[in-house]
């Protein structure tokens, strides 16, 4: 299968990339970025121009037989700066996406949806995929109304939609500047010997997925036929103060945070039940909480900490 | 309180407007258009122009204490056809609103939602506003976005919104050219000897509210501080063969309307629950599904069949 995964130099994209090649699938990446955590693939064909350039989108998806959407311009924590540019940039472009999909006869998508951030404040936990979808933030409304369009355009426009709520996905190649993942953040500041911040009181609860286990859901679930909503997670809650313990034995310091007023954007706890992509997919996360810090934090330590090309790929 | 009624020109608006000035508001209309239904009115400032243009609704939320929010650009039935453009019209321009509140600090918005929609199939019958929303059409998914909007909105930014989730409203100066309602689209094809058409086996139940039941409640509820969703329909189901058999007594024709297969964008019952807005407001629907079929019909009988200004203003 020829699959074109749009955002695939970025964190999760570059990781989908391997495992779609693992797979034996063809791939063609479309990114407004160059390869930035390693030389270009060989086999894999690059186009690099805007998500929102809608014939460069076009040209990108002429001859491919699926498509993974991971594009976001935005994080759950900025979203809401400006949430007229997060519906323009996101919920816009992916119609416009769509609408160059059923012009061309491709059915097939993936969207990198959020599970951290679709349901809101969890009525029940783990959250299971019937779960009302009530977010309280930008990022989260966005994703929602993107994912009630996917069922729109599966049921007058023919598409195949499936969504993978990504809980908190973590790992090699995450941004490590404060936005986008805390297990990054704080393992950089870790290694570059400076204090870290915790918003509230360490007791926020998340579902950290490694984003290699991620990416094998995504390369499983692409070539079927199954539609609707994926909850991808650990199915395991993991609070910040564990988080910090863990932290402390892979990088060997013991750390003090400082601790800030909490964050209005957060819910409290938030896990995913999984068993809905256990059961269609035979997946699960396989890689322990302590080990895939081990591996961030040895990618990391590969990096130069000016955040420049790091000199290993880990998974 | 001095009130802006942005749409305030339109089918639903007009009637708010006279309830607004039946309980003692001052009034400010925004509206694209004219008066269409009857001369303007004696006490009422309108400002005319397009809900697009930011710098025409910053001039017109001047020195008001509450907004009504009544515009949409698209209907139910039509918004599909290019979801883009209901995405840019009503939920960027929505944003554009409140952000253009926030500068001038005024907090109180209402917004018309629509109780058909926001839910898709429903789980249950007659629907809490507690009910998933989980909108089929785009129509739906752009006023779930929007009443999610609203929420981050009060609690990030100060707004104090309440969401009106109209059923299917009908009455006098409602559009009868097939995209608005079917009470006023049969009635009319009736009053000029055509015949009517019933999307499937004509089963679908419906929720009809008299547009000045629907008024009422609006006015009441701008005055308050209550906030979120509020249900507003009659909370009884009345099916479309149900809805023929009033329209033969009311226009005292015998009607053989033409079935037409079932649209994919219809669920086939809708019936709010409005305990909500009986508890809180004191408010229930008075006017009688014949009653109000009668006060329709005698509206479209006094107003010339080409559609030009009625002669007559029923309630």
């Amino acid at each position: 299968m020829k699959v074109l995964v749009i955002g695939g130099c970025g964190f999760i994209g570059s990781h989908i990339v391997d495992r779609l090649l693992a797979h034996g699938h063809s791939v063609k990446v479309f990114d407004r970025q160059a390869e930035r955590f390693r030389p270009p693939l060989g086999g894999v064909e690059y186009i690099h121009g805007s998500f929102g350039d809608t014939m460069a989108v076009i040209d990108a998806l002429a001859g491919v037989d699926a498509v993974m959407h991971l594009v976001s311009t935005t994080f759950p924590g900025t979203a809401d700066v400006n949430p007229t540019i997060d519906v323009q940039d996101n919920l816009i472009r992916t119609l416009s996406l769509l609408d160059a999909m059923i012009g061309l006869g491709i059915r097939r998508i993936l969207f990198l949806s959020s599970g951290g951030t679709v349901y809101g404040h969890p009525d029940e936990m783990p959250i299971p995929e019937t779960h009302p979808l009530r977010p309280i933030n930008s990022y989260g409304i966005v994703k929602a109304a993107i994912e009630h369009y996917l069922e729109m355009y599966r049921r007058t426009r023919g598409i195949s939609p499936i969504a993978i709520r990504a809980s908190n996905p973590y790992g090699p190649r995450q941004a490590h500047t404060g936005v986008q993942g805390v297990i990054s953040t704080f393992l950089s500041r870790l290694r570059d010997g400076e204090t870290i911040e915790i918003w509230g009181d360490g007791s926020v609860v998340r579902d950290y997925v490694h984003v290699a286990d991620l990416a094998e859901l995504c390369a499983r679930a692409i070539v079927t036929d199954k539609i609707g909503p994926y909850n991808a997670g650990s199915g395991k809650g993991t609070s910040l103060r564990e988080i910090v313990e863990i932290l402390a034995k892979v990088t060997g310091q013991r750390i003090s945070p400082i601790y800030k007023s909490a964050r209005t954007i957060d819910v409290a706890q938030s896990v995913l039940d999984v068993s809905r992509a256990r059961a269609d997919f035979g997946w699960e996360s396989t890689i322990s909480l302590l080990e895939g810090i081990e591996l961030t934090y040895e990618w990391l330590r590969a990096v130069s900490p000016s955040g420049s090309t790091p000199s290993v790929n880990s998974r």
